[in-house]
């Protein structure tokens, strides 16, 4: 019984990370690479996507079993630290969001297939996949990816609390949506807001494994930025929403 | 009893088909048309207004007596694969929802008369009308349209899960609508996303048909890959979704 | 007793219309008025402004006790013919709401103070407050705005029928809001969609009065196709529903 | 009971406000300031970033326990003239909110920590904490902050008012986050819509005491303005609203 609930999570889980990944690194494709009838349609268009990219992986995670619909070791960490979760359970399903995040990937490169030639810019491929700093400055955009998670694992607290009452059916998943189109706008300018390690991960694992043609390096120096600052920005969150009694 | 029944729902797809793609077409006149007053506004302007289309062809279905307001012959497919409709009873409506796709485009040929002669080039033209590939690549554009359609069809299942919950009245057009948006944003961007054989084929013919000044070619070269690619992907969805127990 | 109930009804119209004029004139302002910190910001800005003032209209005109919240001359006439209103109280009706989107246009007037000097086009000044066609040609400027008024009332119609269910309190007036954001963005290319002849009239009026420094004429030569045309597709649309069983 | 009950309205105040700016002096930064990748992105980006920011501020006040959610001094003067708050725990609302739109501000400071030296030009920097006018005439500026102030509380009445039925759970911090979307479009233009004093004042004092690297004056000649212009303009509501029945 434990173990069905746990692989139904795990599907949940994956597919909702799929989802995320193909339709965020789409977006990001339309806007950025050579041809796209989205090309240079600017940051309203990538945030809008990528927002609504959460709102359909959370229903998918959902719809599949897993309620808790994390799609990000960040959320699966500071819940963990919560008790909603096993350590084991924990682990297992971070592993499985990063690969349902590396599959979604790999859906976007197909649709995209033939303007990964038309593009010849190494970073802009790379960009499509995993996220980058503006300015290249390990501290400010470790600091800017923490505090991008704690307001986002701090906020996901905020909106489910009782005393905010009790969301119609399907209005959760919509806000969560907004609150990551708002986190884009509002705290992606310097590092193009990763606030998720299996969301940056998976991808980049893609990036480095599929036969992209022209492709540069899969910059593996800045990887831990994006996998480090969400989960430090996650656990502070906990610490802090637990210090005022938010949870 | 059965009659009515069918009339009702033909008469319903056919007015919800209608209202979508008169103000679909309608956003790409406006954008793409010579001196209009959205003109040049971009891929935001055209992806919001095909998803409020969506949210209202759905919200117009329902008012006139067709509950499943499919406007698409691809979703139609998949919910005749999983029951939902007989198969004679699915041809009819696959014509009826190119019927609606049709008139719908008349409409906005009429809403933008002025603005054909003052518009020059043939494929700008056409470009109200139908779909066509940002780089001309039969194959990649039959998988990049299966893809979107592929996603289209599993969200719809997905967000009408019973797991999300009954959706509170009207919540789930709106919800459709924003999937619609979605799927221009994120995987719009190689074929312009048909993800619809009737809102491809209906316009076109209404292209061929109308005496639109100094038009060109209707390009049914291009024509079967809005229509097999968005069949196959909302077939392959529904193996998906039933392999994985959504539906 | 039905004194007091049309007092109110009207005060919520003139309030209700008021609200409307105010927030719309006001983004068209913002994004064409010289100096502006929204200025050329596009037409997702101005159709967002738009569907969003409609929006607040509504709640205004209901939250004063008038539940019509018609706020538009052609909503309440083909209202009249489906027998909402007697003709007496839809004239009175009619008259309220042309004076509130007088009074809105003043105030967005005044907010624009410095503003009005600091643009030189006297058609941009017009336009912030009254509509103007992209290219004159009367006849398809009057069935453009026909085409997208008819469209206004059958949609309304549609979002309200009970076969879409009882919406959620708040969820209408969003739902309208949206639908007016959809007009503009697919609509209202050609003639920048009054779709209302108060919106038109009242604000045209105060261009007319207003010391606004430099302001050309106030292009009465077009006034009468913002006001016919929408009343001409209100009736149509009055027609369509009933034949259809809509209404 | 009654000091229990202060300490979590102010707690919830602060975090609110606090919330409020950082997201909103985020994202006015990720637009303005250089090398960001929203770096030029516009109105529609800056309005939305400050609607959704608003929406969570709302949230995260509820949440700790502060219902009436005001975030801003002129609703809190607003609300006290109607017998919603004792003066005196009206000032200290009031001392809170600018002490937590502060705060926030200095959060977006260090997200965007390497942008402030990529960028040169001074009234920019300042642009990201406080609000400044497109054309300095301080009668007028004043003038179009009461006047925004005016609809803000106004319409606030509006949406929770009874005759618009009791909104479900969430929608309105959602509605009130659309209703400043809005009014950032509208009446935004002039002055930067600060139509809350805290939020001008709070992030002007971060401006004077962080460390940014070649920043110019904090211009507090013009500080008066976005402080007293929506004072006056949440007064003049709390009049006609109460004129007219409203509240």
């Amino acid at each position: 019984m434990e173990g069905l609930i746990l692989m139904e999570n795990l599907l949940g889980e994956i597919f909702g990370t799929a989802v995320l990944t193909c339709m965020g690194c789409g977006v990001v494709a339309n806007v950025i690479l050579k041809g796209n009838k989205g090309e240079g349609s600017g940051w309203i268009v990538i945030t809008a996507g990528w927002g609504f990219a959460c709102m359909l992986g959370v229903f998918t995670a959902v719809s599949l079993g897993a309620p808790q619909a994390d799609l990000n070791p960040a959320v699966t960490l500071a819940k963990t630290m919560n008790g909603v979760y096993q350590p084991g359970h924990a682990v297992v399903t971070m592993v499985a969001e990063t690969f349902g995040a590396f599959l979604g990937a790999v859906v976007a490169w197909a649709a995209y297939l033939p303007h990964w030639e038309a593009t010849e810019d190494q970073a802009t491929k790379l960009g499509v996949f995993s996220t980058g700093p503006a300015i290249r400055s390990y501290g400010a955009n470790f600091l800017c990816e923490a505090i991008g998670t704690f307001m986002l694992m701090f906020l996901i607290w905020v909106i489910f609390n009782a005393n905010n009452g009790q969301l119609p059916a399907g209005f959760g998943p919509y806000l969560v949506g907004m609150l990551i189109w708002a986190l884009g706008l509002s705290l992606g300018g310097p590092t193009g807001y990763a606030i998720n390690p299996a969301r940056d991960l998976g991808p980049r694992i893609a990036h480095a494994i599929l036969p992209i043609p022209g492709k540069g390096s899969s910059d593996w120096a800045y990887s831990w930025v994006p996998i480090l600052g969400p989960l430090a920005g996650g656990a502070v969150a906990y610490f802090v929403a637990k210090a005022i009694n938010l949870i």
